[in-house]
């Protein structure tokens, strides 16, 4: 993308009402606009990374085994009704109603309506286990909406729900998602540890959050510190295996959230040199809560011996739009945001150094269409202006690599490479350009770990 | 996918509320679920089929320049009280209040938002020419939603924004969107005919509907017959170049729908042998409309003399969700679906005509393992089920080819393939099976018209 035709609109100044660091650089870097409280657009460069981080969750949603639909973001009363949630939900449903007077909402979750999709088509235990997932937009009527889209109204989920014919099925189906979730924080370059924690308005009796440790986080954390260094399961891993060993072995070390946590017990699992207390993000969260919605819905299927049994069921949860700052208060540094690779919103910048002169435009053309060809998500900052400016939005927006090209450069044949997470310099012959940038890229790219 | 893993949930009987083939044959191969009046899940085989779509949208719409960035579906009223259309916007606008009483809505449209980001962020003639496009989930609330998501209350629409300093410059993005609509629907294998049409509560005086044409067609439509053989201009447009000469080309023959025809104008311009008057579903629309919002919301650009300029502007839309019933529309048979490969949700099935049969089963899943690893996207009818039951699923969800291979031909080291739009059947041995699905699909998926 040449940055001459792209929209790209780099703030100076630093908003005033954004009070984490995430929510200024999504600003500053162009990522974001507030519309109204708690409602954001997603700018160009926003959306790509969103769109980065969705396509990390599906396939490795679809790797584990679930399967994607979509469903409507308003939804009938009368299935909230049946589940009792309708008026125990407070006032952080937004309640709607048609020009008939009907009453709707627009969804905050969605385990109403995905029972009532199981009961309306699946009617034998042949048909289970079965695992839906859909990424769609939900509203919650937040009090004080803040730190941008951190804590929005209007914001992205990925929802999977399972159908087990058991509790023990259903514990399975919760143990396949938990590697899926290893899988998908990995894969971003996070480190996300999954706590005990308590399951709120879902209902249930196993739970755990996603955590990412960072000063801005709103939870006070507790877990041992051998968690962090964990290797994550392989895209060998055989999901239709037993992935229990996987599951004990992660949920073996202590780790608990605030609400959750027993000093007593924490400081008797961990050894104190492994103790971590800090704070952390919810970046995800899975429950088992067993036949909560099933039972009053009416969600059975007949069981091998002609009997109906009353399904299993679990919800899994993970937020794009919360993810993307999530990343953001994880990777950056004073001169702004610095990406992993996998979901940078381009993996490299050629920046021209004197846009305008005909042989650097030539040698930069030439350059950019090999880059492209190679197959690197690339941006071209082919704008006329001077080269501190560009590198200033190069380093703020967080652009993996950097190749450099100028006049001075041209004449000795040379480019030089800027690695933005260590500030590292390497010029190089413009010839062997593409081969080192794709030989930085790929490894980090995390499509198979 | 292993139909035995997947939720196809297909429906025997005809749905007595579906008064349309597209509304039936959704329903019965399993694709929507009405959750309340026109609100609808996509189920797994709806929901791929809506996003190959939606893909084919982008690329298309990347192609001619334009970028994509993604707006909330709820908006606030004062938004719209400055251009005026939130009290001109009867019933069908599903307005909201919030928890502090605040106005909103589900937007049935764009234009204010949209207007809003580029006076917000755009000074400078420089800027231009811009064009900004979302793919999101709008709210019209009709009051007899009908037809499935042909009509419906919640649908999904590609919206396009162009700004422009002049008129002149204005008309020019227009033209890159007509050539890029073009190029959407026949990718689709949709002939689709830009027709003069209203600009209805949009405004502007420059305006195409986009139709296909189709015995259940809500418009009667007016053109001629030579625009159905027109040829495409191909992947190798230049968008930055003139495009005046293909528009030229398309809209010089006569084509108009019932609101705007004039039967004395059609019958003076199209030979008698040209007419054609038929029935058709509109599948998209465009508009230039000048200052009309750009004015009351000053979106204004600094130009080259220093003096503000208010901006020209057009909008362009899509509906995905309405595609996809107009393409059963144009492609179906008695049967049920015929998928055009690059639209189709699976490009070939292969059927096992015995599961359960140790030596059938192994040679399937060899043969869906190399079908899968030549890069088609393949179902597997793995059930155990009898043949008529696995055709005749296979023939109503449209999959474009099937393969089939059973004790019999295993014996003879023989497939079968049978074409689903012809009927066409061919015997083969097994081993020839893969290359000849690749040279018959690879063709037809339209990547690079």
């Amino acid at each position: 993308m040449r940055l001459s035709r792209y929209f790209l609109p780099v703030l100076r100044d630093v908003p005033k009402e954004a009070e984490i660091v995430s929510h200024r650089l999504m600003l500053r870097a162009g990522m974001i606009r507030q519309q109204a409280s708690g409602l954001y657009s997603w700018l160009p460069l926003g959306y790509k990374v969103l769109m980065k981080v969705q396509k990390i969750i599906e396939e490795e949603q679809n790797r584990s085994g679930a399967i994607q639909l979509l469903m409507p973001t308003i939804q009938s009363a009368d299935l909230w009704r049946e589940s009792g949630r309708y008026d125990a939900y407070g006032k952080e449903m937004l309640r709607i109603e048609d020009r008939h007077e009907r009453e709707f909402l627009y969804g905050p979750t969605n385990e109403e309506m995905i029972t009532d999709i199981f009961r309306a088509y699946v009617k034998s235990y042949k048909d289970l286990p079965l695992n839906l997932y859909h990424i769609q937009w939900k509203f919650r009527d937040e009090v004080r909406p803040r730190f941008g889209t951190m804590r929005s109204r209007e914001f992205l989920m990925k929802d999977a729900y399972s159908f087990d014919l058991t509790k023990e099925a259903a514990v399975e189906a919760y143990e396949r998602m938990f590697v899926a979730y290893l899988r998908t924080y990995a894969r971003m370059g996070l480190t996300a540890i999954p706590m005990r924690a308590d399951t709120g308005p879902i209902g249930g009796d196993l739970s755990h959050e996603w955590i990412v440790l960072a000063d801005t986080g709103e939870s006070a954390v507790f877990c041992d510190r051998r968690l962090l260094d964990k290797s994550i399961p392989g895209s060998d891993t055989d999901f239709r295996g037993d992935l229990n060993p996987i599951f004990q072995d992660w949920t073996s070390l202590y780790a608990a959230t605030e609400e959750m946590v027993d000093m007593a017990e924490y400081e008797a699992a961990v050894p104190e040199e492994f103790r971590v207390s800090a704070r952390g993000i919810e970046v995800g969260h899975i429950f088992y809560f067993g036949t909560k919605y099933s039972e009053p819905m009416k969600a059975t299927v007949t069981g091998p011996d002609g009997k109906e049994i009353t399904v299993h069921m679990g919800s899994y949860g993970i937020g794009p739009t919360r993810l993307v700052p999530a990343l953001i208060e994880a990777f950056h540094d004073d001169a702004g945001i610095v990406w992993p690779v996998s979901v940078a919103p381009f993996e490299a910048v050629l920046i021209n150094l004197k846009a305008g002169d005909a042989a650097c435009d030539a040698a930069c053309n030439r350059l950019y269409d090999e880059l492209n060809a190679a197959g690197i998500d690339m941006l071209y900052d082919d704008r006329d202006q001077g080269a501190g400016a560009k590198f200033t939005t190069a380093d703020l927006i967080g652009i993996p690599y950097q190749i450099i090209l100028g006049p001075r450069g041209l004449a000795a044949g040379e480019a030089e490479i800027k690695h933005r997470k260590t500030g590292e310099r390497e010029t190089l012959p413009i010839a062997d350009a593409v081969a080192r940038l794709k030989g930085l890229i790929e490894p980090q790219r995390k499509t198979d770990i």
